[in-house]
């Protein structure tokens, strides 16, 4: 497989000698980006309340577009139309799609899963659908993401050990056929990623990294955390699971986390981080800083001319008050969601932007006390 | 009264031979404004779903703000501590505000007009609240206001002569204690207009014209329009009672309206425009453009690659196509709140330029031949 025309080049640049961390490039169709990299995630072709300015204002380099969702809205007959997701969106930089696997066990609905596929029903409309391996590629392919998931199985946690062994093999299967689908009609221009599964066993774990890595894939990903397990299982299983991933390719956590999280999973060897989190929480009012979590509906901000951090340069903090932006917010003013937004995926960009200056200057533990002490400073309920 | 530090110059640089239409250059302490102007309603310190830099780049050069909201929320106080309403919204660009009058009667719950002002229960938390002449222009005043307005007494419609003629009676009265708080406590270095009220009855339009102009404002409004008459009877008030206006002052039809309404008001004389209709309307998906209004649900637009407008330079128009647009809406996507009013309020602010240059090059009447012909292209429901 290799050589087969793949675009994806990944090149480790730099390794910290203190911990795990590692700092590389990845090279796309739609660019280069920097390692480790945190991808806001644009779900249905737009980064809830950002534009795609403000989005390279806040110094994202790819974003994540959702397969499922895109697939029911607008639906892929539009966006073929445009050539593709990017065009459509007016993206000029590298997207990464899911397979939508998440999404038929979390939001769609009378889900039902046999060797074939997913079938499911539509949380818009009701109306039914059947997705196989080879339509997650083909879909994705069609949306031209440049780095496509294989269609996993998403477990419910908690789950026995039988289940989480059974899915797996399922997982494994659907990922050789998506592999078999991506070689033989895309042409490899795009990369396609496998996804790591187990549950909460570690051997499981073993055993999935394992066989996905006979496969081969660019990049590997690993699925199914942070889904109601305790934060420190979670960290124990990325832990164990990450160094069995092969070592010159990317290796992306899906769907996590805190800020605390990218650092002590980068600290651990990740490469590529989504989640929702600094989108949502910017629309609920809650927002990251430098010293803590400020939540900006609280009465304390009400008289406040400071700027929310004021270590902070994003477009938000240079140019409004906590006072201006509690005000948007407790009159539900559609800027407050914009500028909320701008704050926590710049903030998230920017955390990426220092721990990759960390590595190259192998000053990583120095860097994660600092960022421990000065987050304690200012946390608000 | 002439002389007293009044910043706001006004200054007439061309005039129509077709019609009445004027070209003026108004000058204030935030800046200069080219008249015809429409004014972006900033109700609440935020132009609904727009950045600052947003409304410049529509071509904005003035916004108006909602006495009456901002009193309410965040509060004079909060405003206070950036020395006005500038700094804590971050525009630095002229601001009228109206006087309150408006919302006591539309939005506040059990108002009631006595001949010392105006009592009113908040609509918001139902807080009760006295307003004065007096207060209108000190609270005019402490948000820094560049033009502030009169308290007027909003008429019901439809009203009898007599109700119009009380009302029209308090509103003069009320006018002289507005002046005379404004030049004994302001320093008058933010102008005052007087309103003229006189519901649907010409006469009374004649006298209020009268009354107010021997008060010598810096400026005039129009009030009292577009509340629930025939189309044909406002024109018909406007055409009346503008001749009645001192001529080398702005005049300012407020609340008004339609890009028709804006055409036929500009070639009767009128200098000054405010209306939510650009961007109440883009939020509701109605877009205006060159050859008619579009409603971006409708599913025509679907599948359409092309932009809104194809002779339109807004940031929208550049960037998105009616298919990305359509999309945005129909999944209630906040950016597509923020890009339809990029829209419009552009289309607004491009057509007020429009008008300018025709008005310089007086060839008046040939733009509006071709403003009609053209907007008969393309209305949808």
């Amino acid at each position: 497989m290799k050589g087969q025309g793949i675009i994806l080049k990944f090149e480790l640049i730099g390794k910290s000698t203190e911990c795990r961390a590692r700092r590389g490039v990845l090279e796309t169709l739609h660019g280069v980006i920097q390692t480790p990299v945190f991808m806001p995630v644009g779900t249905l072709g737009t980064v809830k309340a950002l534009s795609v300015e403000d989005i390279k204002t806040c110094g994202a380099q790819i974003i994540l577009g959702n397969t499922y969702h895109l697939y029911l809205r607008p639906g892929c007959e539009v966006i073929d139309l445009f050539g593709g997701l990017h065009r459509f969106m007016n993206w000029d930089r590298p997207i990464l799609t899911d397979s939508g696997g998440f999404q038929f066990f979390s939001l769609a609905q009378l889900t039902k899963t046999t060797e074939e596929g997913v079938s499911f029903q539509s949380h818009i409309d009701g109306s039914r659908h059947m997705f196989t391996p080879e339509m997650a590629v083909t879909v994705q392919e069609s949306l031209d993401s440049d780095i496509l998931m294989c269609l996993d199985e998403c477990l419910a946690y908690p789950s026995t050990f039988e289940a989480a062994e059974k899915s797996l093999a399922l997982t494994t299967r659907w990922a050789a056929r998506c592999r078999t689908e991506w070689l033989e009609k895309t042409g490899c221009k795009n990369a396609l990623f496998g996804i790591v599964q187990g549950g909460m066993y570690k051997e499981l774990r073993t055993r999935s990294a394992e066989e996905l890595g006979t496969l081969d894939f660019p990049g590997y990903a690993i699925g199914g955390l942070s889904v109601g397990e305790p934060k420190d299982l979670m960290y124990d299983l990325a832990d164990h699971t990450l160094p069995y991933l092969p070592a010159d390719k990317p290796r992306y956590i899906m769907g996590v986390g805190t800020p605390e999280d990218l650092v002590e999973l980068t600290a651990m060897g990740a490469d590529m981080f989504d989640c929702v989190m600094p989108s949502r929480n910017a629309r609920n009012g809650k927002l990251f800083t430098t010293f803590g979590d400020i939540n900006i509906a609280n009465a304390c901000h009400r008289t406040d001319t400071r700027p929310l951090d004021e270590t902070c340069t994003c477009e938000t903090c240079r140019n409004y008050s906590r006072a201006y932006l509690r005000h948007l917010y407790k009159a539900s003013e559609l800027l407050a969601y914009r500028l909320n937004t701008i704050h926590n995926i710049h903030y998230y960009c920017t955390l990426m932007e220092t721990m990759r200056k960390a590595i190259e200057e192998d000053r990583f533990e120095t860097f994660r006390r600092e960022f421990y002490d000065k987050r304690q400073g200012e946390t608000e309920p």
